[in-house]
């Protein structure tokens, strides 16, 4: 990909140093409008609104939506009331308002400015929502049908109307209050009779979304039923808007960015690596890192309160990094196993005893074969004693168990009391696991050796 | 989710119970396939058979998809001929693929058996690709249109053969030699006029795939491009098959969960955990346990030999895990923000030194802030001499260091060399900044403390 677009981007600066204007127009028209807005974010920023110029109305508000907001805000600046107005026009109402959620207070007033009295209504009415909810990621273009029209009078409507609207392919049948009764695709009108009646051609049995349905559960019935869009409806039944896939699948695609960035102890931040600056990137991580490195010293504390023991026999503190690791890598591959399980709805609360079940047989086994082959390498290769390696074997295996365990219970329990399961991955699961490695390590230890 | 269902599986059984074979049939009708297969797959399997007969054809087709493949196994079993043959004739060729593609041979056989001879060299068509290219997710049925048709021809030939095809609403333009020349929409076609040439309204800028492209690449066009549909060609540009957005949401989060599942160090398996017995559980998970173990006691080695050094000074054991922790976890936040950058295409291997600058700068400042405080709490708290304090701090700002840039590095390497990434994440990063951090903080104890 990105080996093609360099070329392009290239080509074209030659073009325009060259003012080869029709060319560069040519090329740009002949390019998909996702990879046009690549090119020109790498684009030094003087040259933008000369070639945003050149394209076409429509390419010019496609390509406009997929830049990032920098570039955007940039490109609004220069813009004259008549050219930003042009742009707005264009736009589906759900794309105005992901853009104006992004833009400073004086810009919004400009585009607000810029929309028609229509186009301002459903801008605000979306505005509404809170961010992560399904209203906030609805467009209020769709197509409606009545449950009396023909056949015929439905695809009419949707000619008329449709040039406008985000998707034609599902149109949804209300009522005179408004309230949802059904949808039917094109698909089942095009395969129907022209006579025939919406009423008889309609799927009652409709999936939908309310307004304020968390966006991420909204997203998950997109990959689970299968379908290009879904209705959102008010508290009273009403269609307010809809959901298209394309932001079902960006929504799909954030959260599982968000479940990645808390599995590693990051407060996610919503931007591309390359666009966030040091700042940004420093505050999401280092609140974690210092909550995390004062808990590991209550792990230094119980080391502290055995130093007697260790002095006594320091052989054992060779080993404290193996054990550590070992519990760490075997908690967290069972809590990442069950907060990406709880992320898809594969497993609810309920499941927690055979949860737990299933990781203590797994656990059983890793333990037996980890220590059996630690047991051997002791013996044969460091020569220890067998009291000390039966020592380190069967906190090993008691680890692991632990480590297993509680890896799995944790992202359980955090989901149940509210909070994100995410949060209890690797770097919390590890330093839980340190304490109770070494707490176990120091009390085998106290007993087999002794000390 | 989970506790509609429930409810809605225990009325089903009460109401086999008591022979109610209508309200049965009524309830599931009413009732979404996808959730029809969810409450199936929660009943005792000897009343499937039942229960799956009671389903209109249709319907039957569609959670006969929907429900994993150990039921769907069970089922086939309980069939007739003539029953198997109902089912397969309603499913669309990619999903028979995804079924056959799980079956054991034997089954295989009596579902090519049941299909009919079109049918049946889709499927083989559709086999012969690769698990993981473009070929092995694409459907074969798609309308194909010519560039001569008029809109009115075209509807009409969708309008006859639409009923079967998997998408109606793009379709594609062909030579007379299959090679692909461009597509057209619904919504194009809706809104033209009846006597315009399809080579007129169709859009000849195409964003196709290659048959043997990974599917992961041709998922990410449809969140980069937001199309319902992407044609694949072969190696001459011939039309062969057409992969649906429903397909390209299963791979991404196919993806994301592979790429979790690796970064915490397990083989990637994909069944749903529930459904994912111990055995293989074990399997994906105590290799890795086995090798981290290994490696760690690399970092055991580096502790033995200075084994001497910690005898005299044991206060220097208990900031072991501390250092090694916050190493660990510094660097595991580097490598896994850029491991989603890479699988998101946010990123290159010639953004190395970017990244790595970045990288560099967010280190220093998480290195100041941790070490500052951590000074400080050494000297108010546990009243340690200063150079011992320094010899912590210093190690801790060195360690975060040097983790975050082996953490950015190690994956953006592994791409280059065709690895995976998500390999290099927080385990891996783990056991490599255990060994340095311990060998920077015995260097630095060594100078400071004279040991």
């Amino acid at each position: 990909m990105a080996e093609r677009e360099i070329r392009v981007e290239d080509t074209v600066a030659a073009l325009l140093e060259s003012k080869k204007y029709a060319s560069v127009r040519d090329m740009l028209i002949a390019t998909n409008s996702a990879d046009v807005a690549a090119i020109f974010e790498r684009l030094p920023s003087e040259k933008l609104p000369l070639l945003f110029r050149l394209l076409p109305k429509t390419q010019a508000a496609e390509v406009f939506v997929e830049m990032d907001s920098d570039t955007q805000q940039h490109l609004i600046h220069g813009f004259s009331d008549a050219e930003l107005r042009d742009v707005v026009e264009e736009l589906y109402v759900d794309d105005t308002v992901d853009i104006v959620e992004e833009m400073p207070a004086n810009v919004v007033k400009r585009i607000l400015a810029s929309s028609d009295a229509d186009t301002r209504r459903m801008i605000n009415e979306i505005l509404k929502y809170p961010e992560d909810c399904a209203g906030s990621i609805m467009t209020t273009e769709y197509v409606s049908l009545r449950p009396n029209m023909s056949v015929e009078d439905a695809m009419l409507r949707i000619r008329r109307t449709g040039v406008d609207k985000e998707t034609i392919y599902t149109c949804y049948v209300t009522d005179d209050n408004r309230r949802l009764l059904g949808f039917v695709t094109v698909k089942d009108m095009l395969l129907a009779e022209d006579d025939e009646k919406i009423s008889d051609v309609m799927t009652t049995n409709i999936i939908f979304a309310q307004t304020l349905e968390d966006k991420e559960d909204v997203a998950k019935k997109f990959s689970k039923y299968d379908v290009l869009a879904l209705p959102v409806v008010d508290e009273e039944g009403r269609l307010v808007g809809i959901v298209t896939v394309d932001d079902a699948i960006d929504v799909l695609q954030d959260e599982a960015t968000e479940d990645i960035e808390m599995m590693a102890a990051i407060t996610p931040y919503d931007k591309p690596y390359l666009k966030t600056n040091i700042w940004e990137l420093f505050r999401a991580r280092v609140p974690w890192l210092l909550l995390l490195m004062v808990s590991a010293t209550f792990t230094g504390m119980i080391i502290t309160s055995f130093e007697s023991a260790l002095a006594a026999q320091v052989t054992l503190t060779a080993f404290i990094p193996m054990l550590m690791d070992t519990g760490g890598n075997s908690g967290s591959q069972a809590s990442v196993t069950i907060i990406r399980s709880l992320s898809l709805g594969e497993l609810e609360f309920s499941d927690l005893w055979r949860v737990q079940w299933k990781e203590l047989r797994v656990a059983l086994l890793c333990a037996l074969t980890l220590a059996a082959a630690n047991f051997l390498k002791l013996m044969l290769f460091d020569r220890l004693s067998i009291v000390v390696a039966a020592t380190v074997c069967l906190t090993l295996a008691a680890t692991i168990v632990v480590a297993k365990i509680v890896g799995c219970t944790m992202p359980m329990l955090a989901k149940k009391i509210g909070f994100d399961p995410a949060v209890m991955a690797s770097p919390f699961i590890t330093t839980i696991v340190d304490a109770l490695s070494l707490l176990l390590y120091f009390r085998f230890a106290t007993i087999l050796l002794h000390l």
